[in-house]
């Protein structure tokens, strides 16, 4: 599913489903609807996933929290990848696990609603293989145990938020990271799922940001919150369109 | 409320109340919920209209067809101004001020739910007076029939849908609309507009399509599809992320 | 269906299905959901009208125009009356009957949805007799052909907008109606139903205009828009809470 | 798209995207979205069509009514094929015409939201071709109208409502449809059909009559409505649990 | 309220409102809204729940787990019954217990929403007695500890879930369960229901299971659920409709 | 924010975005989105949060349950204050006020979607000094853990919902609260939060409880249940309207 190539990752946040196809046709190998700080639940994730289907992007749901419940349903409803929120310990990683996998492996409920339809009727022989689940390191508890989560049997990768990774490290959210504690725990986290054969996915405020990120070795860059994208590109607009001197007048606009 | 200043317009199709808000902070004057061509009809359009309500954007409705029932509607769920497409004849533009005026200027059915709300008690005594009008010329017989819509009592200005007026031309949409048909006829427009004392709007692709426009005097200058602003950048960022020559390696990382 | 005793009838303007849960149980004999001037549509009245399909009352639907898609749609979705707004003329009523009324009578489409479910397998036998039509009288074109729209078979009776009334003989909404043209216009309406031995229904503001225009003879009363019941009671409630002089402190209170 | 041969069309009534997506991946060509007698609207229709893209049958929408403001919609919505109802004379299929068609063809308003999607960038070059058109013929007026509505240049073909056909003609909906004028009328309709090239598609009741309608030489067959083939296998499923002498005792059971 | 006789349920999965009404009015005693596998969250299971209480069935609600807060709204939502999942020990029984059963016996907050308007005021009074709690059995666990779950006062029933049960039985789901050790475990479950006076459920997924559950002795026997009998029945439309030698020409049909 | 002056609250649980209006209209210092039993969940809480945003009243949400995931997402969604539930030890306040502050106060994850909205590009900066946490104390364990509960940092008051209250307590919900051991409960928690320096708020049925509670001392009164506002309202206007001796007939009739 996820081959393991440096992959780019849209990201939903405004709850619409024409815009997640949008953002599916849009050329990401990926795109994550985030259930946590995205303005919509699982009433609205449905359809966005539906709408993603018919789009060459993997739809992976970031979930609000460790809840068996929730992570379920996402899966049910047609997540191929799940990254999961505030993973502390070895304990709450094999909780996830747990959710994300059917038996042998966790005790994910039976009743792949959606999963029979794109997946075919052996959805099940093959779920557990293709889900890839991604465990969020972002609490000092978080780092403290990295290891131990990312030697958790199940954790496909680790993804970094770098927003929450800052607030506990001391720094500020949505400043640019260059915080040297932030750097180096970002640089830490990387090498840590590198030693251990993980992949380590990262959130990244815009194109410049991933392609940083991507140089660093990060298999999963996500580039940018879908709207954030939009309001930069409402604001350069505008910004455009006021400025002075643009150097036409009515009588010679190729308008 | 429009105070008659070159104003710059956003344009709402993704039908996402959060879009809503995040286009009404980032600086435009008025922002458009397009009922015609956007992805949503009433049952979206009022949470949208309600989220803009917090923003310092005026909120402006184009309805779907010059329909009495959905431009009543539109108003009494608080659009300040109303943009109705395929206006032919100054019978049509009647039609449209007759829905969107109460007595005595027109017919509109009294019942101003949201109007009570944020216009006061006295919404009645002033809609008439802040509600903006604009007909849309797009078609060969309107274009024929301008001055006499023009002249329509109520109609405060006419809009411009530089896509279907080129195919009306003859020419494509989606093109950047050099073709001199188009050229001349969106000029002819907008002096009659200017002769009329009207206001003149016009749909642009982009920031710099509207830099254009404004240039050549027109008053609501929209700057962009929200889709397509979305998709635009989200290409952007991707493109960003994977060009070559990034010029980091881990080593080196500001990040 | 309505046994043409007077009855209250309660309005949905707020596109709550709990609220017309509520409504439904409070005791009017209907209640109409207002697709005209509530904010809402058919998306939100099909689960409003499900609702009230648990309850005492009768459903009807105010349609926002004399659309015959909107209107058999309304009666698919359960509606069991139609009240149309601006009727103007025998030929509108005979649009508005034909849209509600199966062959022979009229050219209702046949898909009664939930009309099958609670109205039983035999729907199409009894919809003609059960379901009641009325016109809305609240223009001059409509006060000038009113006996004409009256004398239209299938049109059950006229029903009032006081407001739209008032604002057709230039006196202002909102206000107690006490205009002596809208005063003699009701009262001239009211005398030409009970002359054609048709219903005669209007909207008021509260119980106590309800009251009164239940002596002078109408059929159907509606108490009060959904909103405004909401609105004054929550005044109220804030007014008592208020309110200097409340009698009790801490020591004494009986709570 | 619809290549003209012997198609099994699937009919959408209850306005679950889930749904949409079980009846896309049963085996259909086509599945329609009924936006007139099924229970929603637009703000429904549009996800449902963004789940169909996501299986192999092509989408449809048969249309509330003949009305350019919503045909439009449901074409930039993503429908490839218009089913519209109560077409009675050559007029009203010409402005059928006119709004599913894009200039030279018609009027079209260009802004084909998810067309540019999951069609592409040319999706304008392509879509007058593609786009199927039928008009429904189920009134005395269309059947007198039939040859000149035939011959309406854009409208590929006619789509016949049994229940509204029978109605008409004096006979109930929902019968077997054995009367002889519906009989003949049905086969008046095919045959002249085909005399002018063009498609005829007919509802049927469930697969046995579908199979009887192909052998007759229907191009379309719509397989059964969704609520209905839902209703009759839960009655079957209840009539089977209860049958006396299921043969079986717990001691003896395979389960 | 569930009256002890052996009861068939029925079981919404699609999320449609007028797909409950249709399940409701099909005959089954009890009709389940599942919160768990169903792809719909409470936004849509209120109002499912609405348009069951004007149907025969008894509303059931799976919840998606044993979770107080959903359990809860499910129940002032209007639920009559409760099955939750993964019930493992009599630890968690006690917890969904606390949930679901006001004081003395639980630990259920009070704000019953729509319990007030069906059930009357005296709701209170009886909702503890009225309304039906099964456990979920479907875990090695749970089995495990079947007679301390089974003894929790307050518990009235265990219901099985054969999917899950195959699953942590090392056999796969979706099969007919001929698997011994589930067929042992399942009559092994009923026994010890029955030995306690409890009810026993469990889920079937057509109708001739459920018939041959019925003769074993379960008390409640849900019959299939809602995607899968559309998708069988549209299926069976489809083959039915296509199959050769329909015997049927345009000349002799009796259409 | 909540100036810790005496305020008056209403309390939403219709679910209507429309109704928020109206109620953040209405005069309330601040309005409470009532998530536990409500009848909604986040996908209307959203909207009807974006709709009091441009009302003068400030937007608290009730959380269903001290869950960090829900809480976070509430407070995205630009809740001000939050009341949870079910408070019962110093260690479940602890955790409340881990999910409702940011670093170094809790554990809050960042991504304040709405809330860089409103509360600008700094809303980080002020978010932990501006939002207030209530928390309410409604079980016997509560009770006896209040003193411990009110020093928990980060608690700004408590809230008590007098129905679980008198529930735990042995008595009846919907009573008028004058059981003395409801009575001196009440009176307890209120000197204790004054001893703490925190606030104290309740629920109080009508605008007349209101009033006393006020008298008492209550910082935070909330006025009514928005469902029963609206019941009360729409039975006392039927009542007026039933009421006999009227004293008006048609011929005397102001109207």
């Amino acid at each position: 599913m996820l081959a393991g190539e440096r992959t780019t990752n849209g990201w939903l946040a405004l709850g619409s489903t024409f815009s997640a196809e949008i953002m599916g046709h849009a050329g990401f190998e990926s795109v994550t609807v985030d259930c946590q700080h995205g303005m919509f639940d699982f009433h609205q994730m449905l359809p966005m996933l539906q709408a993603l289907s018919a789009t060459p992007a993997t739809p992976i749901v970031r979930v609000p929290w460790n809840d068996p419940a929730i992570i379920m349903h996402a899966l049910d409803a047609g997540a191929y990848g799940i990254i999961c929120p505030m993973i502390n310990t070895a304990q709450e990683a094999k909780k996830l696990v747990h959710a994300a996998r059917y038996e042998p492996l966790g005790g994910r409920s039976y009743g792949p609603a959606r999963g029979l339809l794109y997946g075919g009727a052996d959805y099940f022989e093959h779920a557990n293989a293709e889900i890839v689940v991604f465990a969020m390191i972002e609490t000092r508890e978080g780092i403290a145990n990295l290891d131990e989560i990312l030697s958790t049997s199940g954790v496909d990768g680790v993804y970094i938020g770098p927003n929450d990774l800052a607030l506990c490290l001391g720094a500020k959210p949505g400043s640019d990271f260059t915080d040297q504690r932030v750097v180096d725990t970002i640089a830490h986290i990387l090498a840590r799922a590198r030693a251990h054969g993980k992949f380590c996915g990262i959130f990244c405020a815009n194109g410049a940001a991933g392609a940083k990120r991507r140089a660093q070795g990060f298999d999963l860059v996500t580039l940018g919150h879908e709207g954030s994208l939009l309001a930069s590109a409402a604001k350069a607009a505008i910004e455009t369109a006021l400025a002075s001197g643009s150097g036409l007048d009515g009588s010679q606009s190729g308008y």
